[in-house]
């Protein structure tokens, strides 16, 4: 049996909480991370509060037991504990009202020792499959891919939806094809998946592509397409 | 039944035929666009060629009846055969070796009258579920949207790959997130869906990012994150 606790109030405390409880081998509980002083005893100690927040609450942690953040973007070393630290990413985005599905999300776990490791290995397998061991700098690094693929996919979605509405369009005619799109890159590299008149060079299309849009989504049409030529380029200089 | 001829060698002529074969009450005939002084009798002609190609190939049509093209940029009225004119746009990318479903496959449709709308009608729902009535203007708009969440979002996870790439992190860790992403706006608005540092403008958290980046990358994410912080603003200034 591990012990767990949670400390935070947010979408990953508590879709963590949640799945720990219905895990064998797990007692969680979840606590404030105000409410630190009263801490039960636990092996580990999973803080899920805000980037800024970690260190302030790890430094009220008097256990020596393992301490972990769940932060894509801050340190193992920024954890403020006196004993051993650790972190246990899950990459995905978490919504308040929608259900989790642990099974397909990849655990990014960090320890200072071997034995930690097992300790968090163990854990994330009681209510996940993929697990990854991925030190600080390439979670970095993680964070910010996953800010392209995620952040910035969702604005060019908003971006799609706009020049719909401006033109009186059902944007729903375009999800097919958004998932399509996602689909596309478990068979196929994104290189290879890439189609449109950027890659095929078509500067016919791209000319009538900005007439119709508005000043901001045309610099942002037009860097994307110089982006792309550049590699249409490169590959037909190799 | 309906006869069609399907003019073309790509990909859309290829799935599209193949399609038709399996439809009740539809006779489809495939023939290279090189063999048009061949054209047997026929409902509805399809163009699938490329756009430049659309306006010489409608032109060597003869018969007086309904022809159609299948392209997203194209006006219907650069057709240049002699009968009725009208538009047959799958928006859907297609893949030499995925198989297509159809049913999933918005049509978009354009005619000049209801009588020729109405065949084109019969025959998508021959094969598909999802028919717009679209105009040229519509479509093209549509057409531009689509770069945005096709094209562009597949260059962001080829940015994604190169950074994985670059610290020696498997792609397939973001896998999951891509597709969540694209699922996530089945249920929510593209502008509620959004997350991440800049929308919280989350400076620190962006000037890490950009460390991390090269002067390429770097120059997409302050663009785009500039574009998602303008948003921001927007909102918390209403």
């Amino acid at each position: 049996m591990i012990k767990v606790v949670v400390l935070g109030n947010g979408n990953v405390a508590t879709h963590l909480t949640k799945a720990f409880k219905k895990a064998k081998n797990v007692k969680v509980t979840k606590i404030s991370s105000r409410k630190i002083e009263q801490l039960p005893d636990a092996n580990i100690y999973i803080i899920a509060v805000s980037d800024d927040a970690i260190a302030a609450v790890s430094s009220k942690i008097k256990s020596k037991n393992l301490v972990v953040h769940t932060s894509g973007s801050v340190a193992m070393n920024s954890l403020q504990n006196h004993g051993n630290k650790g972190v246990f990413y899950m990459l995905q985005t978490f919504s308040t009202n929608k259900k989790v599905n642990f099974s397909k999300i990849p655990f990014c776990l960090e320890a200072q020792n071997k034995t930690d490791l097992h300790l968090l290995e163990t854990l994330a397998t009681s209510i996940g499959k993929n697990i990854y061991h991925i030190n600080s700098v390439q979670r970095k690094s993680l964070h910010v891919a996953a800010v392209f693929v995620n952040n910035f996919t969702n604005h060019l979605y908003k971006i799609g939806n706009d020049i719909c509405k401006e033109h009186n369009v059902p944007f729903e005619i375009l999800k097919p094809l958004i998932k399509e799109t996602a689909a596309k890159i478990k068979t196929l590299s994104p290189a290879d998946a890439q189609t449109g008149p950027a890659i095929r060079n078509d500067q016919k299309t791209i000319k009538n592509h900005l007439t119709l849009l508005n000043h901001h989504q045309q610099k942002i049409y037009t860097m994307l397409t110089k982006s792309i030529s550049s590699l249409s380029i490169k590959k037909n200089n190799l």
